[in-house]
Formats: C-alpha cells, structure tokens, sequence
C-alpha cells in the first residue's frame, strides 16, 4: 500500500462542492477519476481535510489517497495537473504513512470569506466575493468579531438541523480586514470547524456592519446557543479554505474515538 | 438626442470579444440588448475606448451610446446592472456631449498583462493569467521593457497582417512588476495602441525573462520593424484594459481627419 498527500487547489464556482454526489461535477470526483487513471484503472477514494461546499473554493486543500500500485511522486504532481481540468490544480505531493488522515490529523485551518463591497457589482472578483453595494462598517465588524475569539460553543453558528457531538471549537484568531469601499476579507483560523460555522460568521458579522445589529449581540448569539438567533448564511462564493495546519502528529484529543466523531460535522 | 458615457468592467472568459459577430456572445452585443430594453426597444450603438479580443478583460472599460429616448442617469447604472449577466457591470454613468466618441477623444490608456509564474497551475488566478511554470527573470524582462518606453515605431509588435495608417506610438511607460515565484504584471500605458501590441510585447518579454532571447534584442526587435522578429502573441486571458484617460476634449493630434482613421488599428 502506498499512502499519498496531496495540496490542491480550486475554484469552486463549477463543482458542486467537495463530495462525491451521483449526477454532480465535484472536486472528489474529478481527483478521483485522474488520480485512477494514472494507476492504470485502480479506484481509489480521496480524502479531504475541508468538506467544501458548492461554490466554495481551495488554495490550499489538503487530500490523500492509498493505493496498491505505486508512481513517483513526480507523476503526482505533473501527471494529475496535465490532466485535471484548468479549475483544479495539485500544488505539491508528498508520501505519507499510512495512517495519515488529513481531516483527523489536522491541527487546524485557516478561511477566509470575502465580500465586496464597492457600490457596484464587481465582475472581476465576483467569482470570489460576496457582493453587497450598501458600505459596511469594516471596523465595527472587526470589533464585535472579538466575542468570537477563543474557546466557546458554536451551535449558534452551525449549520441548522446539523447534529454534532459537541459543539465547542477554539477559534485562534478572526480578524476582519479592509475598511471603505472594495475588499472586506474575513479571515479566521480555529482547530476545527461546524458545519457553515464561517459563513453563518460572516453572515452575522454583515448585519452588523449594515447597522442592523449592535455589535454587542455578537455575544449575546454565541450564548444563546441557538442557531435562530444568528444572521444569514453567506453564499458559499465569498469562502476560500486557505489553508490547513498540520504537527508531526494527529493532534491528541482526536485520538479518543468519540471526538473522532465529532470530524463528520465539520464546516464543508 | 442624448449621449451616455458608461464605465463597464467586464470578465472576458465567456466572450468573443467585444465587437458584435453573428452567432457570438459579445461585450457590445450583451450590452446593446440590454440598453435597448431599457429604452423600451430602440436599437443603439454602443461603441467603446478599446475593442477588446476574445478573453481580454476589462476593469474600467468606456463604451458610449446616443439614443432618442431619454432615461435618468441613474437608470443606466442600476437598471442595466440589474439586467446585465454577472460577467459585465456598469461601474458609473455620465451624460455626455453628442460628439463625444471614447475612443478618438481618449488621450491613453492602461493595459495589464498578468502571468501565473508558479511551480504549478494556478486555478484561482488561471482566468487572468498566462500561466507559466519556468521561472521568469522579472528583473531581465523589466531592463528589456525600457527600450519600448517613449515614441517609436511599433510595426514588429502588430499582429500580422495588420495594415494601420501609421505604426508610430508613444509607450507612457511600461513597468514589469514581481520577481520570483508568483503573480508578474506587464503594465503599459500609451496614448494608443496597436492590435495586439500588449500581448506581442508580452511574448517577446517572456521570452527574454525565459533566457531564450538577449535583453538587447528588444530594442533590435523595434529596430527591425518587422512582426517576424518579435515573439509569439501572449494569450488573450492574460489581459486587462485598466483604465482610459481623457482630457477635458479630444486629443490634439485626433482632429486632424487622416489621424482619426488610425483609431481603426488600435489594439482590441
């Protein structure tokens, strides 16, 4: 068996998001299907360390696959860029032990969700954005953003109807960046995350900017516990996974078997 | 009569170009539809700064068009966005004189040529960019660019079989920025162009940052006035038409009827 780990990139606009779905062009079904013919056939299946969303997009996905025939690590990078479609792109390749697992093993990741936010739509950065023409105040969303830093239960932001073990993830920074006209970028790196955990955020955080919201109630909505209570979940567009952290190895709480658990409600 | 002066920025992948071609999706042809049915059906014009080629982009594109019927200023920025694709946008709406034509009346514009120069594809960036892996020596291609930089004769960079009037014009400046891995941006501005100019000088200059061509050899290439000696014509995704500039009239040298036929060369 060979295990390999692969960073990808892509733009999401054309997939309908990460997994594979029967009649559905998705990220996982592409890689799967290259990555099976440069092994002469052999199915594989590929992980991710994000399960995105349609829309959503990756410049730095993590993913890895094991399979019984082995290639050079070179096949991997060049191969599969040669013939993946010009919207998914492999970045760097490496072998991996066997157990590695890139959502299990990670220590944590970074997005970003982007909004644009000049009085007009933006065709060259729509792809990429979400677009709101009313000004934001960058600043008050970077300041009740605050609440959200640290340890805390995020059921308030998960995705609603989602049911996960524990709701509790540790955000490690969120700052939103950009103030006036054009790019307002919301950038938060946390150890894991809920499902739509980032665009219920920034959701929230725009009703704020908007002066809908008092800045304050961002608190107030992360102890309420109560998915109602937070704004609206912000087209998957606007989202990039940026980046996934990893140690040497998987990070210790997720060796218990019902935190492990807790990885199939993750953001995607 | 009235006349409107419109700002547009448009993504160029889904186009053929911006002039109207049977059969096409054009930026012109999206756009005269759309002005028409907020005129309530009378048929326009719509003619602009530079008639961009099939893939190029534009962030702040003039087009202008007279009609009988009269409409608000503010119906032609938010009524047409309302209406226009989410590839093309109108930025900003003027009314202006009846003898106001973007293109004669510019008195230059701004151009980006943009390059992906990473190890691998870059699939957030690969709609507006050449990618190429081979690491290019920006700081090469930028001592080669400065030859281009004032009034000369530009034959060797028109696309073949282009026959202008005359061939002379005056590069403002032309500055080759990033070095190293990563995102280059060829930014040139001229009082005018020749077609595919940006892109022949992009060709040529890749070659040089490649070490396949001697720096010297730009200057050679100009001297030489002949399409043959430059490189090949850089692709059209790469490009941005940035900005237009006007005076508070048209051009001096415009008024004078034999320089007016020039304009029918001019890059697109």
């Amino acid at each position: 068996m060979s295990r390999v780990r692969l960073i990808v990139q892509y733009d999401g606009t054309s997939f309908a998001g990460w997994q594979v779905q029967p009649g559905a062009r998705t990220v996982q079904g592409v890689l799967e299907e290259a990555v099976s013919r440069i092994l002469g056939g052999e199915r594989v299946r590929v992980s991710a360390a994000g399960r995105t969303d349609a829309g959503v997009h990756a410049r730095g996905q993590v993913v890895s696959f094991s399979s019984l025939t082995e290639r050079p690590i070179k096949a991997w990078v060049q191969g599969l860029n040669r013939m993946l479609p010009s919207d998914v792109a492999v970045l760097e390749a490496a072998k991996v032990t066997e157990e590695f697992d890139p959502r299990r093993w990670s220590h944590g990741k970074r997005y970003v969700y982007r909004i644009w936010n000049g009085p007009t739509r933006a065709p060259l950065f729509a792809r990429y954005a979400w677009e709101i023409a009313t000004p934001l105040d960058a600043r008050l969303m970077a300041e009740s953003a605050r609440a959200l830093v640290g340890e805390h239960d995020f059921s308030s932001f998960q995705a609603a109807g989602c049911a996960a073990k524990t709701t509790v993830r540790v955000v490690e920074s969120l700052e939103v960046e950009g103030a006036g006209g054009g790019e307002i970028a919301i950038d938060v790196r946390a150890s894991a995350f809920l499902r739509h955990m980032v665009r219920n955020i920034a959701g929230t955080l725009v009703e704020v900017g908007l002066g809908r919201r008092e800045p304050e109630s961002v608190r107030e909505v992360l102890e309420a516990k109560d998915r109602r209570m937070a704004g609206r979940t912000a087209p998957g567009r606007g989202l990039t996974l940026e980046e996934v952290y990893y140690g040497s190895e998987p990070p210790r709480r997720r060796r218990m078997s019902a935190v492990v658990e807790l990885d199939r409600s993750e953001e995607s």
